[in-house]
């Protein structure tokens, strides 16, 4: 790996103060070429603009995959990372369908390391708070034919990651628009998936709420997953989400929330969740909480829910009586290193560089 | 428009031995700046890179659409281009579903007409070599939060197109992956949509065939189009193809076919074709011809097909027997300006800049 490290930091205190997602870039990115066949040497240096051809096949035919992870600060000043190695599973996984290239693990794991570890004084101590991890691949090869490119840039940014939702969202059950075709590419995070689902997301905004729960796209009778979260449901005391499948994404979070879950006790059903369930539950007082997990947003809840014309309101728990708070306060005190981690699942960055 | 022309121009005949389609650029590219809800002025310049951020959202969200022209030379050095408003409107569908702004036509067809103006000498004159034109937008804001970016590129790029394909293809018919759901962005032309169909395509590459035809994703039960082209089925003399919907692109160049065939007086049917239709009908001696047509390839004939397992062979036509053959002379005898154009398709680019 090279190193060119900035010459002088661009960080100061206010980029904490930022209540956007995703827009303030760290002293650093990293960077490595796919051409011939093989990956070059991977470089960490000055994040800031590249050269790219407007020809460049991910303009135009969409080669593009990424994953997304957060870098947490506890109070002693030790930075953490949270199961790496799923991310790292699940891009290649996504590179595979995609037809691109693998990466090896001594970019992604050991690139991700070094450059969070160059960047330590990016990643905010607040609970809540975290430096954003951004792996992506797209194509680069100058060409318009429709075909796999040859080569390919793999890029790690960072960026400061303020709390995505802090209120419960609103949320429509999809029955017009879909997400992901059987044999599609669903559980792969591809660019196309979401640039897919901006305009039913609009849609559904229009109507005053924030997002969509995708169902299936055959008959939009099974509950899939919310884009950038998977749902869980809980019903009484029961705690149900869909099976991860070809049109579902194998979230890392919501692994973790169910292993949580499991750990508490909680009874914990993974079955294809009917629409009409949800509804029935809801009229019958059983529906307790609806709410989505993943990356960015961790856990967050939905406080309505929109069945074709009709908006049910979900109760108001208190916090002890809430699943989702609970187990995003037993998922959030691991990331943060406040608690023990049973599973292994904290990686700490080291002073390396 | 602003038009700045290269100082010395790139040309060289040897632009027109190249056997590769889409790599050999001209001179100019069109690029325009969408930001702060509209668009600014479109500026020809000499083709070459610019500058992105790797935060770009295109990269990770995949808003991107394109077009594919063709721009034809006659013996008399008029330059053609054929029916651009379809490609035109085509592309604001396209724009509208990728939650993309719409495109003026005053920097889609004008700027197409200028920039194919400026870069004439680069329209070759063999019969069945064009001038490919790339109309393409991309989301370019940094920024890395899955939503809707607020600002974009469009571009117009030009480059060499040898004859597509030269022999019949072979092609298996998809009984597991799928192209496009019901609900989602089939019927447009973006770069999601072909993303996703490499890999399949690799695989079936690996049992010997050049390309998949896509089926229905629910029960691989009906044809529904190619890729980059869509499917026609000649079975005894009556000529079949899919009707367009939600998951089929709506081909210019399968409309301008069906108009030819309905003027030569074929039998035609626009309905749902089964797949196993076709099998039987080859099994009765009555399927006689299968082929794909698009900008990119014009008609290019199938001689063998994959049902699973099986593979047939079509019947080798003579060329005067052949409805392929016949209907891709009629339409490039048009497009290259041979002769009449009862449709009015053919815009002639006149000589301004």
């Amino acid at each position: 790996m090279i190193i060119e490290k900035i010459a002088e930091s661009r960080f100061n205190d206010s980029v904490f103060e930022s209540t956007v997602f995703g827009k303030e870039f760290s002293d650093h990115m990293l960077i490595a070429h796919y051409k011939d066949g093989k990956w070059g040497e991977a470089t960490i240096k000055p994040y800031g603009p590249i050269t790219m051809t407007p020809a460049a096949m991910s303009f135009h035919y969409g080669q593009t995959i990424f994953e997304g992870m957060k870098a947490y600060k506890n109070e002693n000043d030790d930075v953490f990372i949270f199961r790496p190695e799923k991310n790292f599973e699940r891009f290649n996984l996504s590179a595979a369908r995609l037809n691109m290239p693998q990466i090896p693990k001594e970019i992604f794991i050991d690139g991700l390391k070094a450059i969070v570890d160059i960047d330590r004084k990016w990643v905010p101590q607040d609970y809540g708070t975290s430096l954003y991890i951004r792996p992506v691949m797209f194509a680069t090869e100058e060409a318009v034919s429709a075909r796999s490119s040859n080569e390919y840039i793999f890029a790690i940014l960072l960026a400061y990651a303020p709390s995505y939702y802090e209120k419960p969202l609103s949320v429509k059950i999809a029955d017009f628009y879909s997400r992901a075709a059987q044999g599609g590419v669903g559980f792969a995070k591809c660019g196309g998936n979401y640039a897919a689902s901006f305009f039913p997301a609009s849609e559904v905004q229009k109507e005053g709420y924030d997002q969509i729960i995708w169902t299936d796209s055959i008959e939009h009778k099974y509950i899939e997953e919310a884009g950038t979260m998977n749902v869980m449901v809980r019903i009484g005391n029961k705690l149900l989400t869909a099976p991860t499948s070809e049109r579902i994404l194998n979230g890392v979070t919501r692994d973790s929330v169910l292993t949580l879950a499991k750990d508490a006790g909680n009874d914990l059903e993974i079955r294809p969740v009917e629409v009409k369930e949800l509804y029935d539950a809801y009229k019958s007082g059983e529906l307790k909480e609806v709410f989505g997990c993943g990356t960015a947003v961790v856990i967050t809840q939905y406080d309505t829910i929109g069945f074709g014309d009709e908006r049910v309101q979900l109760p108001h728990l208190a916090e002890e009586d809430s699943f989702a708070l609970n187990l995003k306060k037993k998922l959030k005190d691991i990331q943060y290193g406040l608690v023990e981690d049973p599973h292994g699942w904290r990686v700490k960055i080291e002073k390396e560089n």
